[in-house]
């Protein structure tokens, strides 16, 4: 068999990248971590890039900002890339780890993560995870949530000592979601 | 804040590149997909390059090889590239789009999916998957598997339409697993 090119691009836009130019290397509170992931998901309607999801990962103890992530499916060309996912890949590039448990960090997610998303977070080394829609206000849109078990927030904390806080400004994030499918954006 | 590079390097060694080149371009039977795809996970244990898993993904036509993946976690500093989550990143690459619905793949993979390859096949349009060892198998030997939803593998079938085969040369998988259990590799 021919070999494919072992590497997969995130592709983010220049208006992006511009834009992430633009934040503060410090996000002191969990409101402007959340703001700063739904502002993602906000801008994602607006250009038409992709699906209205963002997020932001911050080290617990500096409230750095370690990466950002925006869902790039349609434009990157694979479905592995929701915020989260694109989030963690840059925030382990950053600190140069397949695993970010040494840095403590919180991921702020504009949406509760679908059953990838969910399964790749106690992988990643994240140590909570802030979320501000609900699972039942993406499917609302039309987006599938896949197969997740119940409870799961509960077992992160049990299993993997990982705290979940849900409907962080839920409304917020929620007004979003309502703008894109307003939109009639394409739901995959 | 600074912008990190956004890309992500799958990292396959010179070996493995080497050994799929010698692949042919066609797998006619499960079986020789399926023994494919546990001899990565062999030569993975052999070479002492990362996790003890394999996948192939063919087009169920044609029988084509369309990817290969091998788990590169720990060489590759992510937490992500698990073997399913390389194969599916590989085969849209190689068919230039975010789904793999069209061209009616097959994913053969060593084990039994964790919950976050789980839940990245759904939205990966593969068609059809096909396990050799149990989730139980990869316990066994000391890796979490994840949270995933009781009857998962009948989900798939009744949600999205996607054949899941298990047990397929499950003793062959195992022995592998226990290879690795007895190197004492690193289970991170």
């Amino acid at each position: 068999m021919s070999i494919e090119t072992a590497s997969i691009d995130l592709k983010f836009p220049t208006w992006y990248t511009e834009w992430e130019r633009t934040l503060p290397d410090i996000l002191p509170t969990d409101t402007d971590a959340m703001s700063t992931a739904i502002s993602i998901s906000s801008l994602n309607v607006k250009r038409g890039y992709g699906g209205p999801f963002g997020a932001v990962a911050v080290e617990s103890g500096s409230r750095k900002i370690v990466a950002t992530g925006m869902n790039v499916v349609l434009t990157a060309k694979s479905s592995l890339l929701h915020a989260e996912i694109a989030c963690i890949i840059r925030a382990q590039k950053a600190l140069n780890s397949h695993t970010l448990k040494s840095a403590d960090i919180i991921l702020y997610s504009s949406s509760e993560p679908c059953a990838m998303c969910m399964g790749a977070i106690p992988w990643s080394g994240i140590s909570q995870l802030v979320c501000a829609a609900r699972d039942e206000d993406v499917r609302a849109i039309g987006y599938d949530e896949g197969l997740k078990p119940d409870n799961w927030a509960g077992n992160f904390n049990k299993q993997y000592g990982i705290k979940v806080i849900r409907d962080f400004m839920r409304d917020e994030a929620v007004s979003v979601l309502q703008s894109y499918a307003h939109k009639i954006g394409i739901i995959y």
